[in-house]
């Protein structure tokens, strides 16, 4: 369908990195999926759909690049508790019991929470197979699926995770939105022999790779122990480096670890609600940012956040950084802004596509109102989306080149039916 | 009038210290501006209005315990600039260009945002005469007014401030969501002989006290320098902290500053977002809760946060201490809800008026929509307030009885004209 955004803000590239982004009143002509004009009609070009900008902002779709969506039914189930008591005690009880279902209704409220506060693509990390893929496909959102992957070196149940990553792959081959990456879960669940199959199957399928690294000083110690040196170095020697890779966390890491991240151009996923609530800390962001390090955010899952609102997210990084090292100058809200856009998109190997609002880019953007007593008067409207923005503002959201979301009514889902079904999941099994 | 809510989760005070809050569903009844019925409908009593609270949440109204209502139009006029561009270069110009009028729809706009975000008082410091109080007695909104009061021993202008303070005192006294304080604005703009006269003021008025109190490393210093004490020692020597005593901000204070403020009842309001905003740091939370120092929360002004959502500062207070302290024990959800709650009201000493759900006390609540896709499905009310909402979920507020917002409807003000007058405000002097 062809759509004509008229006389609307639009947070558009910069000229240079002093000025990374630029607020300019303008018209935005979408033909078929992609963006086909800014400012200048496209000759020929015919609206089929107007939406009328006036005290509108557009920004590119937010990219959530850590979450994990199926668990959205168990927010609120475990809270104010010691790391243990949240996964063992209640969480890995949980899971136990949950059904394809479960995940299925999970994921899709999930993904109805991120496009209803401005997020178009997330990286997921899921251990259902096909579940969350199925919820992505039919509600029109973007996503990169990697099947977490646990494992010993050549044992059956690693090889038939793989196994099950590439028919997963295979059985929506048909859908643009979706890419899929290898999930190896974590160093603590996998091996080094398994990291490095792992390390030679994303050779062989050229497919990039996902895992959590460096989240909590437990994890550090035991690999300290068990492979006498970090889990960066750990993932280094395995191999797995050599290929597109986003790290979830990276809160313990020192100058070593961000050189060799930055040595392989590793991407990291920066969760900071989640980093609190479970008592791991702060990342060091200013730094990694200091090294060019690609940074972007994500929200982790539902258990441990408890909201996947990335705006809420842009909120925490451009605040707590400034905390820590005391300075009014540390994460700018253009820097939280570049991370959850097009450090994200480059992250997911997709920013030729999507993550800034570009001729030719798939048109993956999200409208806020700025006539909300939160954003308004408009002083500056991209520390607006850091400083003042809660995600309700969000009111139509493109992906693709179709309309999901229309004044906050989510056409693409059923919302009644989301809730339904996961209020019986959380009767169910959460009790 | 008559209300009486049906059906719904209301968040009520608990039994004892290990459960402050439960979770009960019951039917709330309303008669005049005070709560007259929990669960049981009161002998004789008909409803003029009922609210059917499926799928809602009762919480007492928040208390905002620190604020600048009339910087709401500066919201991101200054942002990611040290503490001196901010003020100097930027915030105070803006202040000197500001009229009357400017103040009175910049508080309009402020407490436009707090209503719709669930609060219904706030702890205001004012430099605009009469304009945030009227703004508050036509908004229906509940407010603590305190003048700031900067001068130095005698002088005509620190002697005409106090008596400002009680020209507007008399002059609302017949609006009962009015009480007014003192404002001594800080130690580094009131010297210690005016400070004295105050504290004696304060006495002879019979009234509270409202300051700013170690804010920033620079104030510690300056204040060593010039009294050889920390700002805390010196409002202590002052005779300040005789009387009902608010002090905003305390982030740097040491163990003998958190003795002396628990000797003499002191609260302190927290202010998480602006602390991190203006590189100040993180106020040591969970060791004054520990001592048994009442602790509220505020959001401080627009110009240094930017938004009055005592929501996401509750969000903000329970995640950013689990991160400085590496801890997912500290500061918890109970803590957050206690501190934007009673805590708030026993600092602004209307304990016996609002801060929790009880017959008898006013009725301030604000009522949250739970079936959205942040806060469902409802694993624990309590834990989703400070973990997984946003603020947009409050959907009706009731102040005093009456309905001040319905359905997201603000019935008590004009919206239009809030946005069109802080437009023109922005134009004029923000530009």
């Amino acid at each position: 369908m062809n759509i004509q955004i008229d006389n609307i803000t639009a947070l558009l590239p910069g000229a240079d990195k002093k000025q990374p982004f630029e607020a300019v009143k303008t018209n935005i002509y979408i033909s078929g999926d992609r963006i086909a004009g800014i400012g200048k009609c496209p000759e020929g070009f015919k609206a089929e759909k107007n939406i009328d900008g006036t005290d509108r902002l557009v920004i590119p779709g937010l990219i959530n690049a850590h979450t994990h969506s199926y668990m959205a039914f168990m927010r609120n189930v475990a809270d104010d508790l010691s790391f243990e008591d949240w996964l063992f005690g209640r969480v890995s009880k949980i899971e136990d019991l949950m059904s394809d279902e479960d995940a299925y209704w999970g994921a899709n409220l999930a993904i109805l929470e991120m496009m209803k506060s401005g997020t178009t693509c997330f990286n997921d990390m899921q251990m259902n197979i096909m579940q969350t893929t199925r919820a992505v496909k039919e509600s029109g959102m973007r996503a990169v699926i990697c099947r977490g992957l646990v494992g010993s070196g050549n044992d059956e149940a690693g090889r038939s995770r793989l196994e099950q990553t590439y028919s997963e792959r295979d059985a929506f081959k048909d859908c643009d939105r979706l890419t899929f990456r290898l999930g190896p879960h974590a160093p603590y669940t996998c091996d080094e022999a398994y990291l490095k199959i792992i390390a030679k199957e994303a050779a062989e399928q050229n497919m990039g790779i996902h895992m959590h690294l460096s989240e909590s000083v437990t994890e550090i110690e035991n690999c300290r122990k068990d492979y006498g040196c970090s889990p960066i170095e750990l993932a280094e020697r395995t191999g797995l480096f050599e290929h597109p890779f986003i790290a979830a966390h990276c809160v313990q890491i020192n100058d070593n670890d961000m050189n060799i991240l930055k040595k392989h151009n590793v991407s990291v996923v920066t969760n900071p609600a989640s980093n609190m609530k479970l008592g791991n800390g702060f990342a060091p962001v200013p730094e990694m940012l200091e090294k060019g390090i690609n940074v972007c955010i994500g929200t982790d899952g539902a258990a441990s956040n408890n909201s996947l609102n990335l705006i809420h997210e842009m909120s925490l990084v451009a605040l707590i950084h400034k905390g820590t090292h005391r300075s009014p100058l540390s994460v700018s809200a253009a820097d939280a802004f570049a991370m959850a856009t097009i450090n994200g998109a480059k992250a997911l190997s997709l920013d030729n596509e999507i993550g800034s609002i570009e001729i030719g880019k798939k048109a993956d953007l999200a409208i806020l109102n700025l006539k909300t007593p939160s954003m308004w008067p408009v002083n500056n409207p991209l520390a607006s989306l850091s400083y003042s923005a809660n995600g309700s503002e969000v009111e139509t959201v493109i992906i693709n080149g179709e309309i999901t979301m229309e004044n906050r009514h989510v056409l693409t889902m059923d919302e009644e039916r989301i809730y339904a079904e996961t209020e019986k999941t959380r009767q169910r099994i959460c009790g």
